[in-house]
């Protein structure tokens, strides 16, 4: 059995590092000389599963990270004579990143190509981001999960949000938002990108409006656009713009219960007011593929009028503005430029594969990236858990990214803890979408965990779980005792009542007198059974404290 | 606004009264007399919102409850001619308990009858349990939610389960089965039965075994039936009996990856193999419906060969079990005894729905009772969430009543903590279940809460929040101070950035200018957008700590 090692440790910085509890980082090599990252967890019977790992050398043991000089820039050189991976792609080029995630998500490396070829998914990599390990978002691909990061103008710092990156690309985070409103945005991000193995995405019109003190009707083109191209230059690998937010839409949201809820859609549509013009974002929208293009960012087109709440769901201003996405994913397109589109929000399950169809109709099968969504609105405090519902669905459907909802949403900024608890409910999400839709890698992590809980190898079922610290914590609260980590129950049934245990007695039964097939048991169970009672095995352990 | 009470306060037994926060409780009175139960909350903007309340007279301001002379017998004095409910409803009558039930979900009393005598729904309610609060169980109401409590061998007391019924009841559970193992079932099930206002459910072959030292091959159907007939008299309200389980289909479990995870099937499949013979409970069968219909006891009829694990789900062992359930359906009913059918376990998203398609062909729509199902494996520690995800999804296709699954699942007995996870997590399953099922007042609680959500009615959101007291504790977290209990933002996006005030100053502008229809506000809006540019109006509020 593999060693339980201390899992956390700090440096000054107070960055968490160290290997999840009884996994160990693990490299493949690839025949193109490439190296991808698994999180390897030793079992105690001799076997192991590699997982897909998107914690960076941050699970590295020892760890050494300087959070101050930043990762290894493990894609420098890389670069093709193409401007994106869109157009290598196009032109039948496979790239060292399309390898790389072949590698990561064990298929062909043409299949990678063709699936971005035809926008049906993306590789957020901006050239400027040499940091990240490559990896894609699209419905023929495992589910990815995004965490929103980033301080407000009431709380946080630039110290805690890197940690809550590290944080979340631990527990499974696939990208990282930085959403940072507050002073220091531009230092937030720099920290941040230089420290992450996961792509960053922004949205840049919250510091454009930092830059116009907080008045949309100040905002203009050239200081939206100088914005983009700063944040171009520091690395972000994908944008949210909320260029679907036009002006005669906004009075389809008057009669909402709750309006505009998206931050950027919001802006935009104050600004669209105030000045009575078309939006900035559309008018200018081949220009911004231009600028985008240059770096191979990608767009991520904001759903500026998504429902924000049970009521709103799949009305007018919200399948209007899809329409117009839809449009400027073929602009963005005809540039090279890779899209995605968001999604929302607040929808009851019975309207949510509505919005997948109409996404896949409307944008060419761009992925779709949604907001949850929330499936009720009567419990904040648990939006993970509404959400997480309307996640699995909407991804089961064909969604491609799940941005997390944590606990906090509605209420307050999350903290390290509801980063944690968001993440969490998001993988458990992603991963029952993947196996709905029989994705070939899946079941086996269930099957494995499973098999380890058949056979009572306790230590081996705490370091399958998503969450081994938990798993393992909620063990002990009532049997603490080391012999209960080889214990054949738990607390919860009692060892008169293991269901599990019985089992194995019957079962171990069958197989000493070679009943081990169903037609053999079925042949030979009458004259068995006298035998059986006779046995003298004992069925059950005597009662432990 | 309501006036915030205390919330929760302790008798000598520490068990938990009081109103839930910002709530308090009302009585609906009907034309026959009756007196149905609600959880009111009042709004600030001086309307109010009723909604179904599970939690008896605890829930009183001040409750005067005394666990040890147990609550007043609401339904003495109720009983008709008839054995059963279903008997009633097949002869045209409509009971007492159809009207209570009638005025509680909003329906007419004759859809009550109907739906019974067709055995689509189920009226819990053993005649000699008058304390309870009649309600029902049927595709066609609201989806309910069972908590299991109970102690084993290992942990926990008669007090604490008697304060976990009624701290589960608090927080919305509709049925509570006890499932204790250990010592003192008798008095723990009594103290339970004598104070709760929800039914009982029991596992009847749990205290069977204990009769027999834990030893599944000296069970009998003598004991069996004592032990049922001793329970029936104490009042339970509905039975989990494993008569599905015969011996050929013991063998279809042995390539399972998890085998039998039923504890009741676990040890019906011992029984069966040790004596080579057919189920006891399958043959005495009739007997038992005798004995159940006397007292009118429902059959949640269990599945002991559920799958445990992903790997198992929708085997041959599963449908083989289901179909002689339904056999077993048309029997009881036959009887008049009213007839549940429980379902899993563990089952991904996809293999979800024809679980409920088998089960209504199978067994004539009997009202499913689902466990879950975990959608996936991987998330021990969190399997509340995982269960919910299957849970929402399978109650959406039509089960009926779910049974919780806690944050401890697999790993150890819950405590009050758990429980009240379980619970929660459950009823966001079954609430968003009724809004996709389009259930005529589910929607406006979503919508209640979101108008004041909207409206910045911090103290409104809270208290029509399904846990008042998270969704205070959190929003208090970073923002403490009262005035932020009416602040138009919270610390989620901080003042500037919040979508909502920016929708609301939009709106408001929209209004003052007669702006209020969407054919208004396009016709006007050329004109009156530099109005509004230059009308001075403060479109933020300045930053505050």
């Amino acid at each position: 059995m593999a060693d339980v090692r201390p899992h956390t440790s700090t440096d000054q910085h107070t960055i968490t590092t160290g290997p999840i509890r009884g996994s160990r980082k693990v490299y493949h090599d690839t025949d193109e000389g490439l190296r991808t990252p698994a999180r390897r967890i030793d079992l105690a019977n001799g076997e192991h599963l590699d997982v897909y790992d998107t914690s960076g050398p941050y699970t590295h043991d020892p760890a050494t990270v300087d959070v101050h000089r930043g990762l290894e820039p493990l894609r420098q050189g890389w670069a093709t004579e193409h401007p994106t991976q869109l157009a290598a792609a196009k032109a039948g080029a496979v790239t060292k990143e399309m390898r790389f995630i072949a590698a990561r998500e064990g298929v062909r490396p043409e299949f990678v190509r063709d699936e971005v070829a035809i926008g049906r998914a993306v590789i957020c990599a901006n050239r400027k981001h040499p940091e990240i390990e490559p990896m894609i978002i699209g419905k023929n691909f495992l589910v990815k999960v995004n965490a929103n990061i980033g301080n407000s103008a009431v709380t946080s710092s630039v110290e805690e949000e890197v940690e809550k990156m590290v944080w979340a690309a631990r527990w499974g985070a696939d990208t990282i938002m930085d959403l940072s409103t507050g002073k220091r945005i531009h230092e937030t991000r720099e920290r941040i990108l230089r420290n992450s193995p996961v792509p960053i995405g922004t949205v840049p019109i919250y510091q454009a409006l930092e830059k116009v003190d907080g008045s949309p009707e100040k905002l203009t083109w050239e200081i939206y656009r100088d914005t983009v191209v700063e944040q171009c230059e520091q690395g972000v690998d994908y944008m949210t713009v909320h260029a679907g937010v036009l002006l005669r839409y906004v009075p389809l949201t008057a009669q909402r219960v709750t309006g505009i809820v998206s931050r950027g859609g919001s802006i935009m549509a104050a600004w669209c007011l105030a000045h009575h013009r078309e939006s900035f974002l559309y008018e200018h929208f081949s220009e911004l593929c231009e600028i985008l293009r240059s770096y191979d960012v990608t767009f991520s087109l904001g759903d500026g009028l998504r429902p924000g709440s049970i009521a709103d769901a799949n009305d007018r201003a919200q399948f209007a503005e899809l329409e117009t996405l839809g449009e400027l994913t073929r602009i963005a397109k005809s540039h090279d430029v890779q899209v995605m589109i968001e999604g929302p929000g607040h929808v009851p399950m019975h309207k949510i594969a509505e919005n997948v169809r109409l996404e896949e109709e409307l944008c060419e099968e761009a992925p779709f990236y949604t907001l949850g969504p929330l499936a009720t609105d009567i419990a904040p405090g648990y939006d993970h858990i509404t959400s997480a519902i309307g996640a699995a669905t909407i991804a089961q459907a064909g969604t491609a990214m799940l941005c997390y909802v944590t606990p906090k949403e509605h209420l307050g900024l999350p903290n390290r803890d509801d980063v944690k608890a968001g993440v969490i409910a998001y993988k458990i999400a992603a991963h029952s979408a993947d196996l709905a839709k029989e994705h070939p890698r899946a079941q086996e992590w269930d099957d494995a965990l499973s098999k380890a809980r058949f056979e009572f190898r306790w230590q081996d079922q705490f370091h399958l779980a998503l969450d081994p610290d938990t798993a393992l914590a909620y063990h002990d609260e009532t049997l603490p005792a080391e012999p209960a980590k080889t214990a054949h129950f738990c607390s919860m049934c009692g060892p008169k009542f293991c269901s599990m245990k019985i089992t194995q007695d019957v079962r171990r039964y069958a197989e000493e007198h070679g009943l081990t097939s169903v037609e053999a048991i079925e042949a030979g169970m009458r004259e068995k059974s006298e035998e059986f009672a006779d046995s003298g095995n004992s069925v059950y352990l005597p009662v432990v404290d």
